[in-house]
């Protein structure tokens, strides 16, 4: 749980004992893996709700792991997102002045600018969008017409507009994904998803 | 609100209309300052909750413009808070290799000993502690004792473990402060803080 001493894993090793007696019954039809993912989000957030709203597509955990231990790229809508995940596999290009450039010229969001600029790139990965329904939006655009290669999407964007949409959207698709329902999520949700999958696919403790 | 393109604008608009619509009655006692700080939280969140336990000291907001105008500094305690903040002018020493050998060497968190390290640098400003409770522990210590010069706290440490405690003792002292009460909060709720005084400091729309 990111925790690197003694005191650090003292106070995670409590926050789980709460977790699992608050969320229990709630995660009790989910896999191991999914279980694990949950509980870390339920930690990070301090909020229940996400064991009632988050969901996997079938074969997300499978998809997800496979992505990081063959190719181990990570693409992130925004920068905090990227400062929240275990190494420094995950990538984010919405600070890039070509990226500023694609959105006012085509008049879209630096989020979803830098999907395209990504996708140009030729990125290939697993792709985590913790903040912004038009990043969502364009990851979904860009698979369907064959121009990104998403192995799998963690889309948990957060937000009175759009963000519920977004999600329904990717839940539609026969991407691999994982979602929260409604308008929660965030940087802390995508982060916790994404680095208990790493903890997983390196076979440490989430 | 962070929006930097025309769509971007407009769905921040949007999402503004709607957080006045749920919170408008949870707020009306707020100063305009603070109401604009409430909203942008719930903005950020998508979480209406935050509008009844976001409390602030009846000094902070303007310490914390105080702050903000003179010295410009913020020390956040993790990387992802401080990925998030506008601009350059925040601060997080967690991954130092001093800091990690403070926290192996005292047996305290790496979050509580780059609070160490701050203070033995000299840091003077604003500070905002997003995610650990030990860090905001440390944060009043040192403040107490006179080894740490802070002008206002954001105290929203966010877990199960500790957080709560945190900011009721942060309430409890004399420094110009901001709190969630209970286990919530967490780096949207410190991000958005931030970014709001940034903006009210230089004038700007919150």
């Amino acid at each position: 749980m990111g925790a690197s001493t003694s005191q650090g894993y003292e106070i995670a090793r409590k926050s789980r004992e709460i977790v699992r007696e608050l969320i229990g019954n709630d995660i009790a039809g989910l896999g191991e893996e999914e279980a694990a993912i949950v509980e870390r989000i339920v930690h990070s957030t301090a909020d229940p709700e996400y064991a009632r709203i988050t969901r996997f597509s079938s074969d997300f955990v499978q998809a997800a792991l496979g992505s990081l231990r063959e190719s181990g790229s990570i693409l992130t809508d925004i920068e905090m997102v990227r400062a929240g995940i275990t190494g420094d596999r995950a990538v984010s290009f919405i600070r890039r002045p070509e990226v500023a450039e694609i959105a006012a010229g085509r008049e879209i969001t630096r989020a979803a600018a830098a999907v395209e600029y990504a996708a140009e790139k030729g990125f290939r990965g697993l792709i985590v969008i913790g903040n912004a329904p038009t990043a969502l939006m364009k990851v979904i655009e860009l698979v369907e017409d064959g121009s990104l290669d998403a192995d799998a999407v963690i889309g948990v964007p957060v937000g009175f507009v759009g963000a519920a949409e977004s999600k329904e959207a990717l839940r539609r698709t026969e991407l691999p994904h994982m979602i929260t329902e409604g308008p929660k999520g965030g940087t802390p949700v995508a982060v916790a998803a994404a680095n208990a999958l790493i903890a997983l696919s390196e076979g440490r403790k989430v």
